[in-house]
């Protein structure tokens, strides 16, 4: 009989938590708010008690638990050193510990873009290759790598830290410290941020009419409706934000040649006027090996490669 | 009694050929023009002439030999598939078929930077650790990625083309078609280019005099003296050269987030003009993860990392 897993995707906003077997069936799932500012105990708490509500409906206890966290953490201990978008931050919280007591079962803790990356790797974009970099394109940009098979974590796991990637030297200040990184340049808020702009300077009439005027239901999702709909300067701003994308991916290219680019996160749900100038860029930038060796894929998990990815790092007991 | 192992550093201007032993005693080398004009058959009969000379003085044969070439090869056959820097270009030349036929052992064929970098690995500055990246900063600028004590070369052996990362977006065009590479900002050509201007524009009073005026002898080793005597911009323009490494060297960390990053190569030279400049931008820039945890070297091997890395690779029979 194939094996039951227990899965979590801890975020700033929502927490999801689900069961799945090892082929990648998901058995069921939940998402709920986070709750981030009652703490890490109640956060924790109420995450043990949906899995144990899931498990009890399924009427079969899970051999292990994945869970993938936003931030830094301690693999060996499965304690977190740093979460920096929950409310109370969750310095050294015991997350594997306290999971495991309350559950009985192993639990593996990971950060959350490389379990999605594990995810992608072992059910999505990258089930028939060893060689994938994943980019998760959200409020902040993440990343992950994969090289013969294996995920490339770094001694804290905080290798695939691709948002922080300095793409304009002396570009806008990012949230981090430097300058000019990706995150500043291509995560939702950075192209909302230039949809705001667009639309203040009465630049954007589509959008004007799909947000009612409203600069605070501006996301890269309206932005792509009102290209669509005839805002030039829209489309160029998504265009302009696709290419630096699409250079932090050529240099990731010539660095490590992977096989596969898996472009995940909202907002790569801007689809083909993301991943086609993605493309161009990478054609007109890459010369020194055959582009056509290197797909460029949209995630096929989406906002399920986290929970999936969770399943995959119970599956392989926190070897990845 | 341990091995002896044949090895070449093939360039475009000279070839180094010599003899060593596992443990990375260089028993001889002699270095001579390559002679690239003459063709890949006459330059492979005089690098096997010089090695079957080598062997006879030291009257001991090798094991094997490795060789590392200034371009793209099939390793699994040990033919080139495109040398650009050698005056016919060498494309499918088998060189590892017609060395072994006249030398009566195994030949492994590497390329140059990536051959360097498995010299440092083994044997130079990075002995210690299993991850590394190397910058090979001279008339081009290459590099090698070693992940897991494994370097990674990809399906082509392309992977760790670090001097075409784009650095900047709207940057001059380099030579491989692209616009703003790391090639273009700080490569010995790039560098020295911006020492012509200075000079031209008499702005480098002892620059003028290191040189006698003459523009074709500004290097970036005089652009150091110069820099060292009180020319204030020739210090600007090298510390600019730098910084746009140091952006290249940070955008390597936050992906992978190595051991060990080692500069090596002619600009290498420049010293700690160049680290501490290098240092400063990482520091600067990289904010996700302890900068403390990456060191950054200078190359100890210098202008033999290739011969010394040719060893390696003989020493374990191809299998980097």
């Amino acid at each position: 009989m194939t094996r039951l897993y227990a899965a979590v995707d801890l975020g700033g906003t929502n927490t999801s938590c689900g069961l799945g077997y090892e082929d990648g069936t998901l058995l069921c799932e939940r998402t709920d708010p986070t709750y981030s500012h009652e703490g890490p105990d109640a956060v924790l708490e109420r995450i043990a008690s949906v899995l144990k509500d899931l498990a009890s409906a399924s009427g079969q206890q899970p051999s292990g638990l994945g869970i993938g966290v936003p931030g830094l953490v301690d693999r060996a201990t499965g304690s977190t050193v740093f979460l920096p978008n929950l409310a109370t931050q969750w310095r050294n919280v015991p997350v594997g510990e306290i999971l495991c007591s309350r559950l009985g079962c192993p639990v593996y803790v990971l950060n959350d873009v490389r379990t999605a990356t594990l995810g992608e790797l072992t059910y999505g974009a990258g089930t028939n290759t060893g060689w994938l970099v994943f980019f998760s394109l959200g409020t902040g940009i993440g990343g992950g790598v994969v090289m013969d098979g294996k995920l490339r974590l770094g001694p804290l796991g905080a290798a695939g830290e691709l948002g922080h990637m300095t793409v304009l030297p002396d570009g806008a200040l990012c949230g981090c410290g430097n300058r000019g990184c990706l995150e500043t340049l291509a995560s939702g808020p950075a192209i909302a941020s230039e949809g705001v702009r667009l639309l203040r300077s009465g630049l954007a009439p589509h959008l004007h009419d799909l947000v009612g005027g409203r600069a605070e239901y501006v996301t890269p999702k309206e932005m792509k409706e009102a290209a669509e709909a005839g805002d030039r300067p829209i489309h160029t701003a998504l265009t302009r934000a696709a290419s630096y994308l699409g250079i932090a991916v050529s240099n990731v290219i010539v660095t490590l040649h992977p096989e596969l680019i898996v472009l995940g996160g909202g907002v790569s749900r801007l689809g083909s006027i993301l991943i086609d100038t993605v493309k161009a860029t990478v054609r007109e930038r890459v010369t020194m090996l055959p582009v056509d060796s290197v797909r460029i894929e949209q995630s096929v998990l989406g906002d399920k490669a986290g929970l999936y990815g969770a399943i995959a790092l119970a599956m392989r007991c926190g070897r990845v």
